[in-house]
């Protein structure tokens, strides 16, 4: 994989979450591109993400609607919170070109009287539900689930975890793993398929109950023993 | 906590899981006993693990029935297999003593087509399962989840790595963090309410997977961060 030739695209790349791993690959020296509803928008963080970069050596990170990120990605990740995820995905789901591969980080938690809780769905999990919101021949990929999206903002903060990944499809897991690859700090591991999501997923909302407890914001995860 | 006077049985601890946790709380000073429902086994057992020990300076590690083991224990662990655990409560309910605290740390799984599966449960969680055949004054804490039940037996492994504790009783699950902070290489990581097990036993399921895929035994997990 030529990294300076791929092509990242930020499904609603607005938010904390799009942003840090908008600003991670393009200092991995990919071509990243923030999309958004709004293209006003979207021009407005590109612009506040090349600014943090200017102290760096990267690419600058371009933006557009959504519909035109997503049709020009090798990579599209899907960064809108759940409880949009699916709309989004239907609204767009003729807007991909063939090859590409959707990365799914969303996360269903809601807060229960202080508690924080995984919001169950009759799929299973966040991924396996929206891939049946996919056209088949788009492959989706469970990642970046259990890292916490303040940390990956926080350029100068060492990632130093593991990012797990999922998929039925070997072939774009593989594909996802060798980008993961580049970002400085990150171990992508194989989580197997899209079964696993369900165990990613709750893994997230663990890490946020250690956080609250803890009063840190920067619980995650290392295999051991790999 | 005076580690010495700590009293653990564990329930069915004849297998490796069992046999691994009484070497390390043997090692740890606290005082351990084997329960089976066979004496002779539970002896034959407890004979073996002490040739083991001669080479550490430990406590000798005695034996007994589970409902003696039970009856006398600080500290019961729960460490049959999943398919015997609900059964095994069944029989021993009324044989816990007041002030006792019941450990668990099965996982239910399946294999499917040779793959591994998280066995469903109405509860949400083994440990939630279980703490409903519980009597209300002994309180239940998931611990040692995810674990490999391989390493903890193989005492010239570091552990290196967390582990997680989670129930619904604050009190009884400071008291089993404290016990594991004994355990050479283990930290005890509070991972909240009994609610938490549904993402413990989880992560075992994903772990299994992790070392089929890589042909290993000894993937575990660390929270990074803390």
């Amino acid at each position: 994989m030529n990294i300076s030739e791929l092509r990242l695209g930020l499904i609603g790349g607005t938010g904390e979450e799009g942003r840090g791993l908008a600003l991670r690959w393009a200092i991995a020296g990919a071509r990243v591109s923030i999309g958004s509803r709004s293209l006003e928008r979207a021009k407005t963080v590109a612009d506040e993400l090349n600014q943090t970069l200017a102290a760096h050596t990267a690419v600058p990170i371009s933006f557009g609607e959504n519909r035109d990120v997503i049709a020009q990605s090798d990579l599209a990740l899907l960064t809108v919170p759940f409880a949009h995820a699916a709309s989004t995905l239907e609204a767009h789901r003729n807007d991909f070109r063939e090859g590409s591969i959707l990365i799914d980080i969303t996360v269903p938690v809601s807060f229960e009287q202080g508690r924080v809780r995984y919001v169950e769905l009759p799929e299973g999990s966040a991924s396996e539900h929206l891939k049946a919101r996919l056209p088949e021949n788009i492959p989706l990929v469970a990642a970046f689930k259990t890292e916490p999206a303040h940390l990956l903002a926080e350029l100068d903060a060492r990632l130093d975890c593991d990012s797990f990944v999922a998929s039925d499809s070997k072939e774009a897991k593989a594909t996802v793993m060798e980008a993961i690859g580049f970002i400085e700090g990150l171990r992508a591991v194989d989580a197997g398929t899209l079964y696993s999501a369900r165990t990613l997923e709750r893994m997230t909302v663990l890490a946020i109950g250690i956080n609250r407890r803890k009063k840190i914001k920067t619980a995650r995860y290392r295999i051991v023993g790999l």
